[in-house]
């Protein structure tokens, strides 16, 4: 698998499986791209914007693919994976990419070549999706998590790790159920939030001309993730449901008090809760 | 009131008033700039950076400016309002930026040389204060709001209005109850759902790597508004307890009905809800 050799198969060819072929291509890695999408404008896209040299079906890209990108909801992941594992050749390396890993990582389990399948978590992405959405420079600096690395060969890993450097990313290692607890905290729960915060504005606000003059400061952050995918989020949220009802549960009490001190104008307790609040600034480096 | 022939008189020298000062000089609009911060070690920053010409008390400050930006807490404000405005001369505009403005508005009401105050709100910030946080582009095309313009002298208003153009941004008008619903809907709220998804994600998260590896999507974003400072958040809450108070009812309402749909593993339910909420994308026209 030397440069410039590789086949690649993306299975989803928006934000992120576009991206990973977007930048392959450009460091030279890749020999050609093949790809597929439930949504034919999606694919014909793909290739109008040179993403993939074409589209072909799942059987044909299992078969012919080098490397296999999952890049599709988490749940669609699940169903289309025995198609693949049963497909590919003695040297390909499938890689899934879905933002839940603990599932997928049980389902591969029972699957024939379980140690050609990696369950990775590149942590990157916008609001975005689509193949218009995919850019080179998505995962620059960024983490991916490689998951349960014991289950895959150590061919499949050692590819997999030069995969991940190629696209610009630092590779950290970490069990599925670990991974799936602490992408709850940090992930999941702020699209939760946003998302619902989105929503009561949207409710609150008939004027919509009036969220948009006022919009300058702070809103368009919070919001900024309640414009992502339906599609791609519904089954994270409800396979990861478990973590995420815990911390989900934490934020809403957590709520419930502030909105006490606020309601008996404790400008005191309000303030120190906040400066504690305020060593985020410190964990994020920011 | 010539360009360059201005004085302007600051007390707050952070963020906000430091970056009135900093792009009004830019533009040629200053003569002389003075200050003034409870907080000496601010006052010689400010002179330090060069945003103020000296540090002044409040009384000399109210006498010598032409125009004078309040750019402290609002409940601050209220409380050194009567002092300026018994000092200043007749053709002196004062100017209060703070985020809520009802109550200052009705402080103003009883106070002599009422047409001389303007209510406003530059819709602008970011998540550091301090003067070292002042910077020229702070305003640029974002909107500032005047309330209550018909108690404004028509002389002062000319002069705001013009004073904000300067800064790069757009004006418009409101009256100071409405300004304080709103503003509770598209930025109060932000910073509540914002300094609780931080503490949230504080508590669960005790391995502090983990949350600063994890962070490449959604959390540094969700999360930034926490960074802000208690001081000047405790008391914006707390006067604008009551439309606040409102809308995060209805945030809570509405996360509880979103987690009883995770809870539900409600894929359908779920994805319907964020198509809907998508038109955020629309009305924020990003």
């Amino acid at each position: 698998m030397a440069a410039g050799e590789v086949t690649i198969g993306v299975v989803g060819l928006g934000l992120m499986g576009g991206s990973v072929a977007v930048k392959l291509r450009k460091e030279g890695f890749l020999n050609r791209a093949v790809g597929c999408d439930i949504n034919p404008d999606h694919g014909k896209r793909a290739v109008e914007l040179g993403i993939v040299d074409d589209v072909v079906d799942i059987k044909r890209l299992s078969s012919e693919s080098d490397i296999i990108v999952l890049a599709i909801p988490v749940d669609k992941a699940i169903k289309i994976l025995p198609d693949i594992m049963k497909n590919v050749t003695e040297s390909t390396v499938v890689l899934d990419l879905g933002s839940t890993k603990e599932k997928i990582a049980q389902a591969a389990d029972k699957l024939p070549n379980r140690g050609q399948f990696v369950a990775c978590h590149p942590i990157a992405g916008t609001e975005n999706s689509g193949p218009d959405a995919a850019f080179d420079s998505l995962f620059d600096g960024k983490v991916n998590i490689i998951c349960d690395k014991e289950k895959t060969s150590e061919i499949a890993l050692e590819k997999t790790i030069k995969l991940f450097e190629i696209l610009g990313m630092r590779n950290k290692f970490m069990d599925s159920k670990s991974h799936d607890r602490h992408i709850a905290y940090v992930s999941h729960l702020s699209h939760v939030s946003s998302f619902v915060l989105g929503q009561t504005v949207l409710e609150v606000e008939k004027d919509e001309a009036s969220i948009f003059d006022m919009a300058g400061s702070g809103f368009d952050s919070t919001v900024r993730l309640a414009k992502s995918s339906p599609t791609m989020w519904a089954p994270i949220f409800t396979e990861n449901a478990d973590n995420l009802l815990l911390v989900l549960d934490r934020y809403i009490k957590n709520l419930n008090e502030f909105r006490t001190l606020i309601e008996e104008r404790n400008d005191k307790e309000l303030n120190q809760a906040m400066t504690e609040i305020n060593v985020i600034r410190k964990v994020l480096k920011g």
